[in-house]
């Protein structure tokens, strides 16, 4: 199963990404490729594949990437060798952009599509700010980036309000855990349970 | 939002419930009407409200039931103010027989159907009999019975296979959080970050 989570800049997707990730069993993350430069926090190869923009361009052309992005100035993608590493029993968890999500969604019908809300629009400004990463008027930019990409929640299933971490991370792995309940997904589960009922007295 | 559960005799389905309602907060029971002998272990007005056949028969031709049935020789039943008991935040768990899951769906066409399977058939028998509280007979027909209900998981959205209690109390609460995350049932809580996003810069 392919869960994709996606929110704006500073909605908290990558923390409770790697909350998920630490706390269920059976959950891969589908690391992404960017151009960016890696923050001191990051870790090259879990928490993205850092290239130059040279090497990005390059799977462009070979077709290696199921979706790319440009954002904030830098490319950010997924290749498709990421999505092909869940077992049969796990489940892939794609943390990406808004734009990038839609392209996913046209490939992958099936996937699951969650959408992580940052608090109200003061909240989500002080923690840019608090985050110290970015200058003001860099703030300014991702701020508007997020009051426009905010109003794509709507083609989402599934919202996960970032106002409280502990909860969002309830509320994620609910999502995630209860589609592993879904009938449909089940059947292999079950077809042993029905046997043993048909064959016995 | 209803939350409807099932499943057949012995899948553990009373006991799932209550321990989500102690977990859980904002999910009340709705507490069923039944004809049969209170089991030592329950309590009248919190596992069931036990009548008299007659009182239940009253029942039905006042229409004050929204389903019932016959299971094992006791009539069963879910008055209709107990569906009326849920608060504007809160979700009504419904813990019912097969026959009963099958009349709410008609009428609640928006509620969340939860099939609890049990675990293999020899398990199921174990446990029927560790119960003590049926003769040998008794137990050949429940199992009889539980053969032909399993089948109806297929009409349902999420199965829960109680083979492990704690797994299975993980999985039904995540249907039941999951299902609070849903977009369309979120958006009294999206409205208010939207409009902050709207009105600030």
């Amino acid at each position: 199963m392919l869960i994709v989570i996606t929110g704006p800049s500073g909605s908290g997707k990558s923390t409770l990404a790697n909350r998920v990730l630490e706390e269920l069993e059976n959950v891969e993350f589908s690391v992404s490729h960017t151009t960016r430069q890696k923050r001191d926090t990051e870790i090259e190869g879990k928490d993205y594949h850092f290239v130059s923009e040279d090497e990005f361009k390059r799977m462009i052309q070979d077709e290696k990437l199921v979706e790319w992005a440009v954002v904030h100035g830098h490319y950010y993608g997924t290749a498709k060798k990421e999505l092909a590493r869940g077992t049969e029993e796990g489940d892939i968890l794609l943390d990406i952009d808004v734009q990038g999500a839609g392209q996913i969604r046209e490939k992958h019908k099936k996937a699951v599509f969650v959408f992580i809300l940052p608090p109200l629009f003061p909240e989500l400004r002080k923690r840019l700010e608090k985050r110290g990463q970015d200058s003001e008027s860099a703030i300014q930019k991702r701020l508007g980036v997020a009051r426009a990409e905010i109003q794509a929640y709507r083609e989402f299933d599934y919202v996960v309000i970032n106002d409280e971490l502990t909860k969002a991370v309830e509320e994620l792995k609910s999502v995630i855990l209860s589609q592993r309940c879904r009938r449909e997904i089940r059947e292999k589960e079950i077809m042993p349970i029905l046997r043993s009922f048909a064959e016995r007295d």
